[in-house]
């Protein structure tokens, strides 16, 4: 490990992103990256009783996907880090269960992904493991009735709301490549919690978008580097209204970040034709893309160096009841194929 | 780092507990360990306006207290790693805001801080980090109304039932030690989610009590050791109930654990006296128990060489509704001084 900077690491090797995968509804697997999705249901119920089994139901299919795909044992992966949306995290500890993997449960919103991501690679490179999972998910059904209403009540989004992605994603982080110059994950940025008074629910972008300025712009500076320097920086999911203020936030502080900032969010939703408002959210958002799309496209070389930047908005119901302000996160990952 | 077993870790370098401070509630302060805290409350709202706001209030308090006690600055710490028994981590989340420390959000329910001790062991044996911070916390009120009922309805508990500690934890991980032979982290074992289908809300004692077996017990295989061999085995809350259900499945699997096996929610009520039922539980119970008691007992030598075992019952409300069993998990660290 070297240190860059004073909030940046570097992996003394990098840790290989072996295997991955994604699982979506519906309205994923309509929108423009449908073609990228190979596991999919029209059925928002998955087969299960209920949506919170339901996602619980597509964290374990993408968990069990990822390790038969990689042709390992269950005992050959040391620890596994999941996490999700739901209160408590249900849909990671009922995903997980009975699989005899060593689990930390996480929690970082939306960010988790990339969270899991960090922590597998700081176990495998300071010798702790020899191969991490790591694993999110959010169902919009589920999302609705914890975060806002219950679809039944049929309530009006404003333009500025998310959409909370019905998806999950799962990646198998190791110390040995498996493949010729897969992707894997060179450098990495946590983020701290920002709150910067955002009070708006129906605008998580706007109390994300700052987390994410900030945890890009100490990257650059930790590591001399330019946004130009990547193929694709890629933000978990502030939707278009949180994009749109990253960029103006972003050139306030002399960086100009042009054709190569996308975001999970925006990407994998039509949002006018699929009026799904300001785009996509959801701790399985940026997983699904990262996993059924961006990896895949590391390894056919469309991309090979990007910035995956998470990002979570840190809030509950509760707290937004008892006027409480948002605080969002966000943690950077640097994958090179 | 070397490994012990197919479960267990040593660490390359034994990483200190530096400081460490708690922050309880009024029952708290007048339980069998009450001599001990030396901050707390008699106001269950600790001035706030809401037993939320009060729960993030508490852990701000022991995470400021610890990092102006070990004379650090927010800037030397690396990582905080913290979580709690809210819906979304609310009190963690809140607690840290506007820091300015890169952090991890967890979620494993009582077990988080377990969970802290070891990934942030992790990171700083790997190189990623010189310093540190572990924390939760939990409030009788705000779980009450999160798992239960609101407290207005007045709602009757089983004796079974457990009494979640108003209560929060904090401690400094540091490669350097401070003090000459304080506190410090040997090795660990980091649990998996078991489900053995106990439904009932009101015993969760009997829900983890497995995971924790499961842990002591591949532990001690791993590193050749006996129950025998520690001054005292400390279970975070498994209650009267899940106690006992532990010393039976131990005597099945062949371990006679004797009077070094503790529990942290025994040990913080007096159950009789204080009407808790099955004893404390929480995040905030076993983050109490170590860093005001038992960290501080180690330092007076009255304990030389501990295991603590963090359990949690990783369900939600909502699961429970939907007729899902309790899935435990179980976290083991092996402390010295």
């Amino acid at each position: 490990m070297k240190r860059l900077g004073k909030y940046s690491y570097r992996l003394g090797s990098p840790v290989h992103l072996v295997a991955y995968d994604s699982y979506v509804g519906k309205l994923e697997k309509e929108g423009p990256l449908g073609k990228w999705f190979k596991n999919y249901s029209n059925d928002e119920y998955f087969g299960q009783d209920t949506f919170e089994k339901a996602e619980s139901f597509i964290q374990k299919e993408v968990i069990n996907n990822v390790i038969t795909n990689s042709k390992s044992l269950c005992s050959d992966i040391d620890f596994i880090f999941s996490g999700d949306l739901l209160n408590q995290c249900i849909g990671s500890s009922y995903g997980v269960r009975n699989l005899d993997m060593q689990h930390f449960g996480l929690y970082g919103a939306c960010s988790t992904f990339a969270e899991g991501l960090i922590l597998g690679s700081i176990c495998i490179d300071g010798g702790f493991a020899k191969k991490t999972l790591a694993a999110t998910s959010s169902h919009f059904c589920s999302s609705e009735r914890q975060f806002r209403f219950p679809l039944e009540y049929g309530n009006q989004r404003p333009p500025s709301a998310q959409w909370t992605v019905t998806g999950s994603g799962c990646a198998l982080l190791s110390s040995i490549p498996e493949k010729n110059n897969g992707p894997r994950i060179l450098d990495f940025s946590p983020g701290a919690v920002w709150d910067m008074g955002v009070t708006d629910i129906n605008n998580m972008g706007a109390a994300m978008a700052p987390a994410a300025v900030k945890t890009l712009s100490r990257y650059l500076k930790d590591t001399s580097s330019y946004v130009d320097d990547f193929d694709l920086i890629l933000t978990g999911d502030l939707g278009v209204i949180g994009h749109d203020l990253m960029m103006r936030m972003l050139s306030e502080e002399g960086i100009f970040a042009g054709e190569n900032l996308f975001d999970c969010g925006m990407m994998i939703f039509d949002s006018e034709k699929q009026d799904t408002h300001s785009g996509g959210s959801g701790c399985g958002c940026s997983a699904s893309v990262m996993c059924g799309v961006i990896l895949p496209q590391m390894e056919q070389k469309i991309y090979k160096n990007i910035l995956y930047i998470a990002t979570g908005a840190l809030m509950s119901p509760m707290s937004t009841l008892q006027n409480e302000s948002i605080p969002g996160i966000a943690h950077l990952v640097h994958i090179v194929s």
